[in-house]
């Protein structure tokens, strides 16, 4: 921590923040400077920042550690790679992720897994249970789609993720799927992630709409600090001042991820464009800018769907994309899982 | 929904359009200016906008209809009043809640209900379980917090109200205390909406950090479509690019609320400032844009606070907004309850 | 400026930091924790810090000296209080400036006139050249407009206020009103701070949309660095996902104002909310929140207005919000000017 | 338009807004639904909608018009080409435009133009006049460096481009540069944008960094209304609450653009993530994304840049982006240019 003191500060509060600091536990370093004078205080204590702030004669408190460990490349140097099944999700691989939105038949997710497994994706997503902004809106069939989801992955031989949205389907969901997804809004529900970290599962982690890159990462620490091994980011878009597009896909913070966690990172181009005609450019960039996989929302009949049909791929736009990626892969030192 | 053709539209994508509209079950207008062509479309039914967005020959389809029902002005023409207890929340009143950011000891709890009471608070807050982004944070007292919670309101006859962040709480909680509080990172966690909305309580329902209105007030209609009553909503900030504050108090949204909704609308100036001499000037100007009431952190000593110590006021400093906010009152028409 | 350093730094990497800084002057200081090492380097030199986070060796690179000076309060502890004729805008105060979006006519003015200083305005406003989002709408009277807006003032013994928007204005501009006024597109316009700086006239800089506050602060530096000394500051909203309101009001911005510089602080509520039933609501907020003064648009018949009129005062609602800001306004320690 | 009436509205009100829309120039048509009763207004006459937002009885007006014309796929339905010199912008090809971010000495510009040619760049771009947020900062060498500029062009065979910050710079830039540039910062400079738009010179329109895609668009407009044909619109990122880039490059406005307007789009991925690490993944993205052309920054020896010397290519890293562009080109349907 970086104390920044005020210009016109007496002695008397000086001393005041260096014991304050010792107290704590700190190591305290004084700096004096010609426009400016600065205590670095270092060591192993947490403390909450604002309460340095508001002591008299404080200018600015400056954290310099980041809070969080596990998820750090600091940690881990190598990029983690993500197994599930024969599956791997990381370096030098490009996993692509697809399905419908929603669960909707045993015949549709069936048919679904079939569109997936032939383009070249390799893991089926669906969701049994579905978070709507609605309360009048399809909501899922919950274990029953889990259970269909599960049957058309073994089908085809793809592993299947679907969302969990409360810590009372846990356990069951654990017992169907192989990955178990944290949606968006649900990023800092806290106990759910401390419910999901500890069912030793690979989990796929949804930013926030509103998550900064820093809170996402916690979010990750929230589940690896409960046991969770296998954790892969997903990127999914967030929110801005823009409304042409439901929300602003952030592909910057893929280098930004590279640099500051060893997770493997995925895009949802589906969820922030909201519109099928702009999934697969998107989808695309997501791969240009060094994404580890995509999560594409693909479905039989897409005019038919219960949920979030106008942003799926029809069949033979998934076909194309994945056609597309695979002539990309090279040109990004990848090539398609 | 009122769907704007592309001006070079064919006849044929326009019949396919208005056929379209027509087997949903909408009753189809056309209207031809010399600029554009639009169709009104209006019936009972609910589509996702975006199928008709993709059809051949659309610009740009426009909701018109609110999607929220029970919690809208149209639902409910008179302020909507809140009793809890002896307490009343909405038109002509003003309500302050406070108490700490968490239930430390029962000493602590003790202690902020007697400041709260003498200061003029007519209902004590104190967080039992804390949902903290990071996860070596203090996480709360649980169930023995809100135990003491409950007994430091009966002393001081204050109702209490405590954040729920867990469907599995819910029975316990309500068992316990008065007022069920929805906190801002579980605004979207629909799972918990639905469990609280069932439960016969008033609830407090905190905006998220990046909910538009909108959102908000469907939040609310989650709650309310699962038998709530009454609703408090509490703006508390909302994401944007400043970072002097830690949140944006958007105070506007409490006369776009009096528009929209009948619910009683409040304002915790203390999480969206997130540091002590930012909160009185911002209780004010809550006060004086027409909020109903305040939740604000107070505690016996802020400096030994376990969470948020730094954004809860300092007891003089409480008694001193009281005074002020009851100068104020009556020149925004309202009384302090 | 505090650098810290990559846990797994070699010593040439540390060697090759500090010589760095070093030759571009500065005296480092090293401090090694158990978490962390950093660097504090002060000195009075200039730099890009982007040029030492691309050191190898380097985690992060912090900022510690404020990019402004005259426009701070270390520069200056009191607050300012700025003049212009008999009017003063600063502590203690409370001055309302009012008058029509746009300037349409001799008629219109003068009679906007008369209501201002009926009601107790001190200051008149109303604009020239207007910046209009549409090429193809109204954009002020120019020149004409400002000598009846000065013949308004003059009758009524107010001063007046305009917005400039291009240097090629400025001499002329500057003979005719009292203040001129930077609007919140221009905020970053910077040939035309450093003409308008030179000028020796009180200025009003609004907050750009996206402007942060420290950008803010870093305008009214250029003002002063070419020479300004009066300027106020004026917050009119910035730019959120919200879209039920125009722009987000960001009151908290007061109290950080108040903080880190000596400048006065205005607020107009009319652009910000862009809606008359929001103005005086989030007025009155703005005097509760601490503002030194309102920019008000008020119009004497707001339906046959050629610019903003819905967002324009009815005169009896002017009246009104006069009568409660001086209700108010001992509350917060002020006096209406 | 299309105007949303209250539930309850009087048959008063109701005529009341008949008339007030018929007055005005518009066609009304009624629809009356279950749920909801609109009046659909059609027209050529253009009306501040919050005029109408404000009768009595009125819960919502929606704009249906497009509020520009020029830069609408409607007004064109071929995608633009913009032919600058040799260089031609536009479908099918890919353009990179590069240089220093400021022009520093006629020797740095002379090797930057060698840097850009000898890798496959087809324009030069460098600083002459610099909006730099500090005042005192490197302004810039002024019409030296546009000399400089051009010369240093000629000698390597590229068009040059430079921003214009000023009105009064405008007939000397456009007697030396090919293309002029408006900075995001400038973008709702409207006296610079009508300047420029009379020039008959191709400008690149940069997008301002809280401007929404329609607000661009204007701008764009603006730029045509007052006789620009080549106008070139450049993404170069947004400002949202995401702190660990500069900005966030908003590439999902590519497609949205090739829906909405002819103009070609190209993305500056050195402004948007302000360090140079983050410049080849984001460029590459946008190539992805469909961009028909970057604007890159590279400089011979950024560690003396005088400038944004941190976010600007070494000229093996342009030489080895260039290389990736070529090879990815095919896959998006483009050729290098």
């Amino acid at each position: 921590m970086v104390i920044v003191l005020n210009k016109s500060i007496s002695t008397a509060d000086k001393e005041n923040i260096r014991s304050f600091l010792t107290r704590k536990g700190f190591t305290v370093r004084e700096i004096v400077g010609e426009e400016e004078t600065i205590f670095g205080a270092v060591g192993l204590v947490q403390i909450d920042r604002r309460e340095v702030e508001l002591l008299s004669g404080v200018d600015q408190v400056i954290p310099i550690t980041k809070p969080y460990k596990l998820a750090s490349r600091e940690f881990k140097k190598e990029d983690s790679l993500v197994s599930v099944g024969p599956v791997k999700i990381g370096p030098l691989r490009l996993a692509v992720i697809a399905g419908p939105c929603a669960i909707e038949s045993r015949d549709q997710i069936m048919e679904s897994a079939r569109i997936v497994r032939d383009s070249g994706g390799v893991m089926l997503r669906g969701g049994a249970f579905k978070p709507r902004t609605s309360p009048y809106a399809f909501q899922g069939l919950g274990e029953e789609g889990a259970r269909y989801l599960k049957e058309a992955g073994e089908k085809y031989g793809l592993p299947v993720v679907t969302e969990i949205v409360a810590t009372e389907h846990a356990d069951m969901l654990a017992d169907i799927v192989d990955v178990l997804q944290i949606g968006a809004r649900n990023m800092q529900n806290f106990e759910l992630l401390k419910r999901v970290g500890s069912m030793n599962k690979p989990i796929i982690l949804k930013r926030g709409m509103a998550a900064t890159i820093e809170e996402w990462l916690m979010a990750a620490e929230y589940l690896m600090a409960h046991g969770a091994e296998n954790v892969i980011l997903c990127e999914r878009g967030i929110r801005t001042f823009e409304t042409y597009t439901r929300n602003t896909l952030d592909l910057s913070a893929i280098p930004v991820i590279k640099k500051l966690s060893h997770l493997p990172v995925i895009v949802d181009p589906s969820h922030a464009t909201g519109i099928r005609e702009k999934v697969i450019p998107m989808g695309l960039a997501a791969v240009a800018a060094g994404a580890d996989g995509l999560v594409v929302e693909v479905h039989p009949d897409p005019e038919k769907a219960l949920s979030d049909g106008p942003q799926s791929l029809l069949p033979e736009q998934f076909e194309k994309m994945m056609r597309d990626i695979e002539a990309m892969a090279p040109v990004v030192g990848r090539e398609l899982e």
